[in-house]
This record gives C-alpha cells, sequence and structure tokens, in this order.
C-alpha cells in the first residue's frame, strides 16, 4: 500500500509556512506500515494541483490532500478533485446547516460564500470529524482513493486518525493492528543504549515484532520506540508491556517517562503525589527553568517561583558543590518550599574542564547534587542544565 | 525563469526531520522573482530521485536538490545526478584533500568513504563555498541546470546565496536587482497598519515598485515587507531607504526594528546605549523574559536578572497599576539596577476583563506604566505580556 502527501497553499511554497503536517502524516503512515515514497506541495494553481493529483494516482494508492477546503476563492481543492473524478459538486444540506449553525453559535455574521466547504464532489463521502466548518473528503477512484482535509494542523490530525488512517487499513487488507511506545530516556548517549540493549536487538531480530528504534531529540532526550505489530489491539498491548518491562529492567532509571510526558509533567506528578513544593534558584539556567514549570505548572501550585541572579553561587572560598547546594538552600527558604533547586557552573579560576556545572537539590534540609559534563555552548550549556536539574530530582524522588 | 526545490532523504518522509529547507528557499526564490510551482520531497531511492529529477527539469527550468551528498552508502545525490547528465562522477584532488585536511585539523580519523563526497559528475562544477565536508554542485543540462547542496541548512544557505542564487539570475537575464527589507511592528493589528498605509498602497500599484507585503508573526509581531526591484544595487538601496522613510512617517513608533532584529535586541542596543542596566519582576511572565534577555545578553552585563514570583503584586489594597509599579521599583533596588520592569494581572475580585495587564517600568526612579489587553488564555497572555512590557521600555527610552 502507498499513499502520497500532497500539501495545498501557495503560502507553503513561499515560505510564509513551513509544511508541518507532511512529516506528521509521513510519521503516522510509516507507523502504520503504509509507504509513502513522495511528499508534494503545490500552489493554489487548478492544472497544477491536478496534475500533481493525477500523478499520484498514477503512482501510488492513495493521496491525502492538505489545504484549499476553506470558503475563499483560492480554495480549490474540492473542485479540482471534482475535475479528476469527472464528476460535479454538490451542495450537502446537513454540513451547509452545521457551518450556518457555527456561526450562529458564535454570534457572527456568516457570509456566503462559506457554504462553498458544504460542496460535495458526487460519489465522495464528506469525513465525519469537523472540528472546523471545513469537512474533509473520502474520494473513490476505482481501487484507488483521494483524501482532502483542511491544511489545519489540528483539524487535519483528527481526521486523519479518525477516518483516513481506518479507511488506509482497511484497503491494504491489513487485518493486523500496529502499535506503539515511547520510552523517553535522560543521561545515556545514543551508542551507550545501543550497546545495554544489543542482545535484545538481536533477539528481536529473529522475532520479527517487535522492533526497537532510537531517536534523538535534543534536550527531549533520547526516545526509544516500541512498535508491535499485531492481530489484534489487546495483542498488541500485550506485546508493548511485556517490551517495556523488558527494556526498564535493562535500562533502569535512564527512563523517565513514557509517550507524551515530558521531564517537566513527570517531575510535576511526582512532586504533586508527595505533596512537596519547590523553588529554583536560576544562575545558570537564566530563566529556562523558570519558563518551563509555570507553563506546566500554570496555576504555579507546586512551582512556587525563583530568582535568576547570576552572581549567585559565585566565589566566597567555598566549593562549586557546596555554592550549588547554598544555592538551593537558599532559594527554597525564601519561598517557603519544601525543595530547593539549583545550578552554578564554577568559574574559569577554578580550572574545571568548560561545560562542568553543579547541580544541587535541598529536599526537607537534605541535600543531594551531582556534577556534569554539558555542552559547553551557552545555549545548549543552559537548556541541558535545566533538564538534568529536573532529572536530578526525579531520581531523587523515585529512589 | 522557474526553479523547483527537491527534498531528499527518507528522514524527512518519515517525520524524523521537517523540511524547512524547502520552506526558505521558496522564500529566498519569490524574494528573486523566481517562481517555485513545486516543493518535493523524496527518499534515498535511486530509481524516485532519478524521476523527480527528470520531471523537476521537464516542467521546470532548474532544480535544488538538498542532501544526499554526506559520506554514507544512503548519500546518492551525486550518483543520481550523473545518471541524469549521463556521464561519471570524477574524483576532485583539490576537494579530496580539502576533506582530508578538514579531519586532520580536527584531529579526527577519516574513514575512506568521506572522499566519495570529493567525486563530482563529469561537466559540473563544485560551488566554492564549502563550510562542511561536502560540495555542493552546479551541474547544467543543456539550457536548464541541476543544483545540489547538502542538507544542513546553514551550508545549504551559504551555497544558495553565495553561488545559486546568482546563477539563476544570470540564466534568468535578470539585469535588475530585487531588493527586500522588513520593518517589524509591534502594538497594531494588520488590519489597522493596512488602513494607516491604504493610500500607500494606492500609490504603489500605480508605480509597480517598491511593493509591500504584512506577515503576521505571533510575538514576533507584524512585519511589513518592502520588496524592489531596481537595475542595481544603489537604486535598490535608495527605493527601499526612502520607502522605509515614508512607512516610518506614517506608522511611528509601532516599528521596533528592521530585519533580523527582535525586540530584545533592540531593549539591549537601546540600554546599552545609554549605560543603563535592568532587572524585571516576572510575576505573570514566568520567567519567559528572563529567559530571552539572558540568551540574548549571555553575559548578563545588561540584563542583571529577576524574580519569578506570583506572589508579587498581589491585594494589600494598592490598584494594580501602583502595585505594578512597585513590584518594578522593588526588583530595581533588589538588583542595584538603573530600570525596573513588572507586569501583573488584577485579581478576579477587582473586575477588570480577562486578559487585561498592568505594566510598568522605573527608570531611576521616574514610572512609567500602561494598561493592555492580552489574549486570555495563559500561554499567550504571558508571553505577548513580555513583548509589550520590553516595548514599553523601548518607547519610553526612545521618546
Amino acid at each position: 500500500m502507498r499513499c502520497e502527501v500532497l500539501a495545498i497553499g501557495t503560502e507553503l511554497l513561499l515560505g510564509i509556512i513551513v509544511d508541518s503536517n507532511s512529516a506528521w502524516l509521513g510519521e503516522q503512515l510509516a507507523l502504520a506500515g503504509i509507504d509513502c515514497y513522495f511528499q508534494v506541495k503545490v500552489g493554489d494553481n487548478f492544472g497544477r494541483i491536478e496534475a500533481c493529483i493525477r500523478q499520484a494516482l498514477d503512482r501510488s494508492d492513495a493521496v491525502i490532500c492538505c489545504g484549499g477546503l476553506g470558503p475563499t476563492q483560492d480554495d480549490i481543492t474540492r473542485d479540482v478533485i471534482a475535475s479528476v473524478m469527472g464528476v460535479k459538486l454538490q451542495r450537502d444540506a446537513a454540513i451547509a446547516a452545521k457551518i450556518r449553525h457555527m456561526f450562529e453559535s458564535r454570534g457572527r455574521v456568516m457570509s456566503q460564500n462559506n457554504l462553498r466547504q458544504a460542496d460535495v464532489p458526487i460519489g465522495a463521502t464528506p469525513i465525519a470529524q469537523m472540528p472546523g466548518t471545513a469537512p474533509g473528503l473520502v474520494c473513490p477512484m476505482g481501487d484507488k482513493v483521494i483524501y482532502a482535509t483542511p491544511g489545519v494542523p489540528n483539524e487535519m490530525h483528527e481526521m486523519f486518525l479518525g477516518t483516513i488512517l481506518p479507511d488506509l487499513r482497511r484497503r491494504a487488507g491489513q487485518a493486523s493492528v500496529i502499535k506503539s511506545r515511547v520510552l523517553r530516556t535522560w543521561g545515556m548517549s545514543e551508542s551507550g543504549l545501543a550497546e545495554v540493549l544489543e542482545k535484545r536487538f538481536d533477539e528481536l531480530d529473529k522475532l520479527g515484532t517487535p522492533t526497537i528504534a532510537f531517536q534523538a531529540s535534543g534536550i527531549d532526550g533520547i526516545k526509544v520506540r516500541i512498535v508491535a505489530k499485531c492481530d489484534d489491539e489487546a495483542a498488541a498491548a500485550r506485546v508493548l508491556d511485556a517490551e517495556e518491562a523488558l527494556i526498564r529492567g535493562l535500562l533502569g532509571e535512564v527512563i523517565f517517562g513514557v509517550d507524551e510526558q515530558s521531564m517537566e509533567t513527570v517531575v510535576l506528578d511526582l512532586l504533586r503525589r508527595k505533596g512537596l513544593t519547590f523553588a529554583a534558584a536560576e544562575t545558570i539556567t537564566g530563566g529556562i527553568l523558570s519558563a518551563r514549570m509555570s507553563l506546566a505548572d500554570a496555576a504555579m501550585a507546586t512551582y512556587r517561583g525563583g530568582w535568576i541572579d547570576p552572581a549567585t553561587g559565585s566565589g566566597g572560598g567555598a566549593k562549586p558543590e557546596q555554592r550549588a547546594a547554598a544555592a538551593a538552600s537558599q532559594v527554597r527558604a525564601q519561598f517557603g518550599a519544601r525543595v530547593g533547586l539549583a545550578a552554578i557552573a564554577p568559574e574559569a579560576a577554578e580550572g574545571y574542564r568548560p561545560g562542568t556545572v553543579f547541580l544541587a537539590a535541598d529536599i526537607d534540609g537534605a541535600a543531594h547534587g551531582e556534577q556534569v559534563m554539558q555542552p559547553p555552548d551557552r545555549r545548549r550549556m543552559r537548556e541541558f542544565s535545566v533538564i538534568s536539574l529536573l532529572n536530578l530530582l526525579r531520581r531523587t524522588l523515585s529512589a
């Protein structure tokens, strides 16, 4: 089964918008075992869109068209598809009523061209999910198929997962179910992970399913993705559970989260479960930790605040690990929190390798510290220090 | 003149990397007046890359291939281009020596396959700019041309601007020069800007050059792009200068910067020129201001620090504008800075519309304040408040 992606919109070609839809669809198709060999961007031009759709149907079994379903005159995806299908457009009364209702319920006046979005090529089926005003389309062409979705990412995602993917899998005759799980790691290199998992890789090569792949993701750590292909959902879930348990056994505390969990949300959950609050002294991290935490904990019920002061933890004769510990205690006291965190870099005269950072966590008066090496450029040193600092807290609280 | 973009790499189709190169190239081509009607992504597959290049040469005058020039076995762009040209690859001794030298100078061992990067199709010219180990290629095919660049963005940018764009313009017979300038604005809606500039738009429609276009860019404000097409560089620069002066006359202080200037860098420049330092009380902005400033002012010589404390500026009987002013003075005093900034949101009981924010700047003891409406969702309210706060400081210092 081969499926192409056609992203439609002159603003994509002009670089006003970066086409992230194709990348998302490419990932989803790959996870579902559907080949995607071509992804094309084309402008709002009838002839060129038509040529791209015809070529896609020529060399693939399906094409997903994203964009050009809106109400304005340059939204012509519907018209082009009708032309490729050799049929007329017909206004769908139920969709027209829905669009009218959407405007009314928001107290807005609807201009008539909005009803163009209710036009459906004869023989096509509108996609039931309709978070916006434009419905998606499933347009069969013999044994092949054209799908159309709006270019708005969340609307496209919903239509793809709810209708297009199941339809593609049915057409591919895939009786099997493909499920994946991502284990998020921090603190080990990709080659380090590969070494620990080497034997398991060899075993899986023989088994065929599940498969494991790494994905380095900068300050989001390295992701270990498990993909299971099974006869049904329950079997796939069992395979994923078993493989996760096995990998956890091998990698241990390097795994900080699963799927969409971030280091912030994991640490926040841990703190909340233990009824703890925390504050941070941002000496070298420049406010990045606070910005991330205040976004994850909008009410600031668990993250109580902090300060950004490059002077914290400098000099005074004490060793850098002592200065980091003192800063953690000080910020904890100032904000009346149970936990204080701090990260400091030693001064040049102290003779540490560039990129050396001292992390400290004060939990109810008990000091925990760690010396780590970060990338020496300041931007990455800051971002990596934020994650390393949260990771120190995570490991300490989980111990 | 039509030029396509072909992004090569299986990781692009799998969504592991989002293809931002095509968007960048699309913008550059549009600015240069060169049409780009198609942008295609294809995997590391000989036959499919070849088909894409042949199709591009069929329907366009030029194609820029990005990616697949590295040293590994799946980097086959060179080989495919040689096949399309009907020629063999020949090792370029000078490039091979350069690659060897790059490894030696970094003290790294070079594996032999790195020298594949020195292979050039007979009849092609390597691109002189070579920031990495892979050179780009200019490959003429009759009156058409294939360009190849690495997929690494900064290497691609350098080769495009240094060699490919001038070559494209020469081929297009463009004697004229196209130059653009972006005026960055904050504080006025797109329709507000359009209203102020309406008469000028009408005049420019008749003149033909320069042209003006808006680009809404979220927390980067709304960009006003002026594009001038003239006989030579000097004339284009004069047109841009004149148009900028005219637009500045109409828009006034709404314009905060030009081209790549950000609100942070503009404010930092102003403060540095006046020998001022500053600190910020981040009550509602959660550390975002500090994170941005500490990145722009890595040494923290001008931005002295701040605190993140949701309790600052709450209650106490005083009005919200007074509480904002008090927080600005307090943080200024604590960090020994000349300027203190603060943004606070009133409490629900105070009866302001959701999204109301009070901004305050204390400059050497003189208070400046402003009441603004921000988007009510917390994420955007924070980000917009950061820019609005810096903008208040900018306007006050420029007055």
